[in-house]
């Protein structure tokens, strides 16, 4: 077992320098060639997976499901790393390149950030899913998933190390750590010196422990308190349609809706007609006083935690506004800087929404679903960033990246 | 005296929310009108002023004049604001837009970040600084230089937000924290809730306290631990210009150059002609075995902390190397991921130098120096980015802005 977290942080340092340098086509290969290895130890993969299911006996069913790996989610696992291989490398991209005064060709190269730092739960598929977007965009990675999942975990590093180490690649390009104490996790977040970035995955709660703890830079994923706001000019079908797609096609996500804005002149004629659309999920309808004017005291009233609070389950809070200044000042006020809607025919007012709401994604008559690595067409995604510095919104693999100024010159000295 | 760093914070918020939409002309406008105001009420800056350096009387020199002002300096603050006000600015321009597979046109806008902390030392012209670059990249600032420039800060202060005041702007988008304490600075870095980011600017142990303290994420900026690499094909001339320039220049500053490494071929004949040259600047020389057997015993030995150590003085370590691997290897391991030169009329070992060194710039035949906003076109600089986070290497307006993704559709439901 290694507990030398700083022999570990060293290991991924210098197989970062070599990593770094890959070419696509080489480190194409080798994505591939773990895709086939995932799949050709697959009973392995299971028997530790078995193991670890033994020990999560008694846990919650949502938990076991996640931790749980079958034949087919294992042939997923290396359908994500063949899709990793045919992804564009965004290593040696130059963003924009121009002579300064003195004729020094200055250039701005996309380059790996260079050690990665995973921090997740008991979701063995992140192991996998997390190695190959590291591995592609050139950086070394260090995972500390969730103790329950620590077997499965092993094995998958095993077969992705075993398939580096055949194609000469330094192997800890993927390091896992073994020792899964709070300890050696406290340590892991005070790397600076060998970390360059941490990434939690995982639940609210897991990201807000890392934040709160870690000295490494940490890039905050995944809190969704996401609002639609139904415009006085609007299409009353198509702002159904909108919240029904938001809130009940896959409530547990960040991206769906968790409440609902209506301008006074179109609630009384709205609301019940979307009401009766979310009757068919059972979602339970929470609102202001005037949202249960309209749809009866048996609606319950939203309390001021009922703003804050990301649902992730067929619940909805109402709140009718006066205008859409007050609605974008209660987004603005409550929302998590994740993704937000207004529905609306009116063009001054879908400038307004756009321009002065503060969040990742700002769309007009679309659903906030549509916040993701893939429906942004980035082919994959390592999470969705909140915060603002390096990147927001959904993270592919250029987000996995810095820049260097690479800069030639024939003998120029400053004046 | 505001002590309550909260409500400095929610104004800051507030005022963050209105500046962030001001027009470009606008933002000029009020620039422009704050030069005019600094100039006009230079009398009361200097008598503010001259309370801070009879406060300062008995400290060293450096420290003393870093903190004077004086007419001629307080012009130079008024020129900076009109320059800054002469920038493009970066709100509203788009990085990328696209359609995506659902038709939604997806493009991605640059917006303010929020709420700037800048944390600084006894320099008032830091306080006009960086107060300029933030209003116009549309972000409030909240500002806590060192207590000893504490009168010349706030009075500096007081006609900013005169300023803004006249120009019916939120006058807490420009704010200083008057309670110089190390528990109210201590609180000031904990702010996540009202900071978007803290940039220190000043000596390295204040950033590195920062980067110890703070929960708000922050950009390192400044350490220079600086190579020249000269290559066993490259021009003699040409190298000793830039060592001489890349070290005697202006040695105090980050970007100055304070390691030379030479290949083994060429440093018996470039070494005493590069060491003549440095002489008329009283250069220190340190150096290792083989640079003291052509340089002389006289020479001292370089530890292994010279190799670590950004002297910002007249000093310089020298190490021959036996071929460019090992330079690589050397700086990689000692740099401060800063900006790193080498000297070489060979295309091969030019790339492989681009390619392999860690940091933010990376030279061919051209000083180090040259790593700075203004050199590189920026027409302004917050500071040299060190870390790989969101920024790298110089900072201009740009790299004080964050993006959000804007949207619009068509009625699109998430399949």
């Amino acid at each position: 077992m290694i507990t030398d977290i700083v022999e570990l942080g060293k290991r991924a340092r210098k197989a970062a320098y070599q990593i770094g340098q890959l070419e696509t086509e080489r480190k194409n290969g080798i994505l591939k060639a773990m895709a086939e290895a995932i799949v050709q130890n697959s009973s392995e993969i299971l028997k530790a997976n078995q193991k670890d299911l033994q020990g999560a006996e008694g846990l919650m069913s949502n938990f076991v499901d996640r931790l749980t790996l079958t034949e087919e989610r294992i042939k997923a696992m290396a359908e994500g790393l063949k899709q990793v291989a045919q992804l564009q490398d965004p290593i040696g991209n130059v963003d924009k390149a121009w002579v300064n005064a003195a004729g020094l060709r200055i250039a701005k190269r996309r380059v790996p950030l260079g050690v990665i730092g995973i921090i997740y739960e008991a979701r063995p598929n992140v192991t996998v899913d997390a190695a190959a977007l590291c591995f592609k965009s050139g950086n070394a990675v260090i995972l500390r998933g969730g103790k329950e999942a620590l077997r499965s975990n092993l094995k998958l590093a095993e077969i992705l190390r075993g398939v580096l180490k055949k194609n000469k690649v330094d192997l800890n390009a993927i390091q896992i750590i073994e020792d899964t104490s709070h300890e050696v996790a406290a340590h892991f977040m005070e790397l600076t010196d060998y970390l360059d970035v941490l990434i939690p995955r995982g639940s609210a709660r897991l990201i807000k422990a890392v934040v709160n703890s870690a000295k490494v830079p940490v890039i905050e994923t995944g809190a969704g308190n996401c609002h639609v706001y139904v415009d006085a000019d609007s299409d009353k079908k198509m702002a159904a349609d909108i919240v029904v797609n938001a809130k009940c096609q896959r409530p547990a996500v960040c991206n769906s809706m968790e409440k609902l804005l209506l301008h006074k002149e179109i609630a009384a004629e709205y609301l019940p007609y979307i009401a009766e659309k979310l009757k068919a999920y059972h979602v339970e309808l929470r609102g202001d006083d005037k949202a249960r004017q309209i749809l009866g005291a048996e609606v319950k009233l939203a309390t001021e935690e009922d703003w804050y609070t990301e649902y992730n389950d067929y619940i909805l809070a109402i709140k009718v506004v006066d205008s859409i200044d007050e609605a974008i000042a209660h987004i603005n006020k409550y929302n998590t800087k994740h993704s937000e809607t207004i529905i609306t025919n009116n063009y001054q007012r879908s400038q307004q929404f756009l321009d002065q709401i503060d969040a990742a994604a700002v769309y007009v008559n679309a659903s906030t679903r549509f916040t993701d690595g893939f429906e942004y067409g980035f082919g994959a995604e390592i999470g969705i960033s909140t915060q603002k510095l390096h990147a927001r919104g959904p993270m592919g693999l250029e987000e996995l990246t810095t820049t260097k100024y690479v800069v030639r010159g024939q003998g120029q000295i400053r004046k």
